[in-house]
């Protein structure tokens, strides 16, 4: 009986339905998302120019920022790769594992605030994070500024980059560069975007369904806006906590920034743009396959057992969320001089 | 008294000097290097194709070659950092050390054969190695056709790239495809490219007087060719060894692959192109400085201790050795799917 509903529910999308009904499934879409906007929204105090993201790449693409010299930001926001590395969690320094999944980069200016935990408020104040943490890149904001400023065509650049400033080569503005290259990293014209300003064809009717029970059956409540998702905090296990593989006990989220009990367990909801891309799922990376992250949130979040029809359909209209990806030329390094610290590979214990 | 004749030969080779010597100097130059041909020359049983080298520049930069998902060819073939990674020996898989310093993978296709030892006769051979070995990327010709079998887009691309083969996603062809998009990785145009092509003007005369020296001295023995380098094998100490923190008595080059004693120590003698920019120097890569590296092949191989004047201009005509990077636009690598084989970070103890 449900295969029969759901199979209705096909047929009254298709390009024969009225068009009313096309039209009301756009109407009630575009109540809850938008599509990537055309002009991107500046930053805050970090005007966007030309000299400053391309500085923004170099700085994103050089492994000279970690201590080892081995990885950039672009090891774990691999921008081949969607934006993100396909690790349950980031490897980094000295081969640790880091305790999350690495969010991807694409699109992330569009988030309320940066980390899983939003304790970064935007994407200059994150770039400062995973450069010092000790199982990320493990440098020193002190060693970073001493590694560009030994380099000469790093300075010129930092000098071009923020002109009229007395000591360019620091690092908070190590930190805007990069935000200013991140603000490039967006994927428009998703077919679900391209579906938002009115395209009624680029979507198919399994895709439509797959919308329609998105907004029936509450994703949308956290997943909205821009980034259909990446806007808000939200506990996980609303209705019931997944298993302590999904959500191990002991990172209990949004409390560790706010120090509010409310917040134990919350996170910020992940933007789902390009989630077909970015396996694996959840802040913990141990669902690897979509279908089983949209049944773990049916019954997590929702209290519901999604059927496989419903699953499917879901995914499918996750996968229309998959943008144009950005198109960038590796920059090219300026050499280390005799003055560069050299690569520190130790571990400290 | 040095210091007076050294400005002398300065003197003697400016545009002043008589048009004879320009021309002498260019001539023999000439017959000791080449520069970078406008075509490139196919490499053997592997006819070179675009859908080729899409291909394998894909491979070329996707972790999922290795066991973890985490290292590529360009982890340590950076191209950014032209085509090495800055460090001593490269880093691998569970953060393990090589036993040697990276070679530049730009302008590798020219080298008489790749690795230090020349254990492997051309690219697509030495492709092969470090996808397998323990220390670098950990994997192994089957996990690698799984992983890529598992993409459908890999699956598109292997046959495109290799037509009318009945199993084209194969570890050969991976090793292909790699070697195909290594050909491009090529730097023409260096300014000593120019000069050997007959600019005269487009080097210094201290940066002259540096190659007159770089062919007086001798150098020009092992460092000649297309390459500046790359062509034969050499004893590394001819005249004397230098200490073991630059040539560690454990490692015996060439004796491993030919098991003859007259091969101990012997070495491939590195290619100059980009030397410049492809710090740290020699197979054991402690030697951070151009100028060190200068002094110590005056001991080790002339016998003769260069003075600064003459490592000063030799290291000016090195420096006319950096070519145009190769510019590469990243690729996008499709996404894994439900049968990709997960991410292996565990370490064999």
């Amino acid at each position: 009986m449900k295969r029969l509903l759901a199979t209705l529910a096909i047929v009254m999308m298709t390009s024969a339905a009225p068009a009313v009904a096309q039209d009301q499934l756009i109407e009630d879409a575009k109540s809850y998302f938008e599509p990537i906007p055309t002009v991107v929204p500046a930053p805050k105090n970090n005007a966007i120019t030309h000299d400053k993201v391309r500085l923004g790449k170099m700085l994103f693409f050089d492994p000279r920022l970690s201590s080892s010299h081995l990885l950039s930001c672009n090891t774990c926001h691999n921008v081949g790769l969607a934006g993100a590395d396909g690790l349950s969690t980031s490897v980094g320094h000295g081969w640790q594992k880091g305790p999350r999944n690495a969010p991807t980069v694409l699109n992330a200016l569009f988030n309320v605030a940066q980390f899983w935990d939003g304790r970064a408020e935007d994407l200059k104040a994150q770039a400062k994070g995973p450069i010092q943490a000790g199982v990320e890149m493990n440098s020193k904001p002190e060693r970073v500024v001493e590694v560009l400023k030994s380099i000469p065509a790093y300075v010129g650049a930092f000098t071009e980059a923020f002109p009229g400033e007395e000591d360019p080569v620091s690092f908070d503005n190590v930190a805007k560069a990069i935000e200013a290259f991140e603000t490039t990293l967006i994927t428009p014209s998703s077919r679900f975007d391209q579906f938002l300003e009115g395209n009624t064809t680029v979507m198919t009717a399994h895709e439509k369904q797959g919308l329609q029970l998105f907004m029936d059956k509450g994703c949308v409540a956290c997943h909205n806006g821009v980034n259909i998702g990446g806007n808000d905090y939200y506990p996980f296990g609303v209705v019931e906590q997944p298993g302590a593989d999904i959500l191990p006990r002991a990172d209990k989220g949004r409390f560790a920034v706010t120090d509010t009990a409310s917040d134990e367990y919350v996170f910020r909801a992940p933007p789902l743009r390009n989630v077909a891309l970015t396996a694996p799922y959840f802040h913990s990376g141990n669902v690897w396959h979509l279908k089983q992250a949209v049944a773990v949130m049916g019954t997590a979040q929702l209290g519901e057992d999604l059927n496989d029809e419903e699953i499917d359909a879901i995914v499918a209209f996750l996968d229309t969320l998959t943008g144009e990806q950005p198109q960038v030329e590796y920059p090219l390094l300026p050499a280390s001089t005799d003055t560069t610290p050299l690569p520190e590979l130790m571990i400290a214990k």
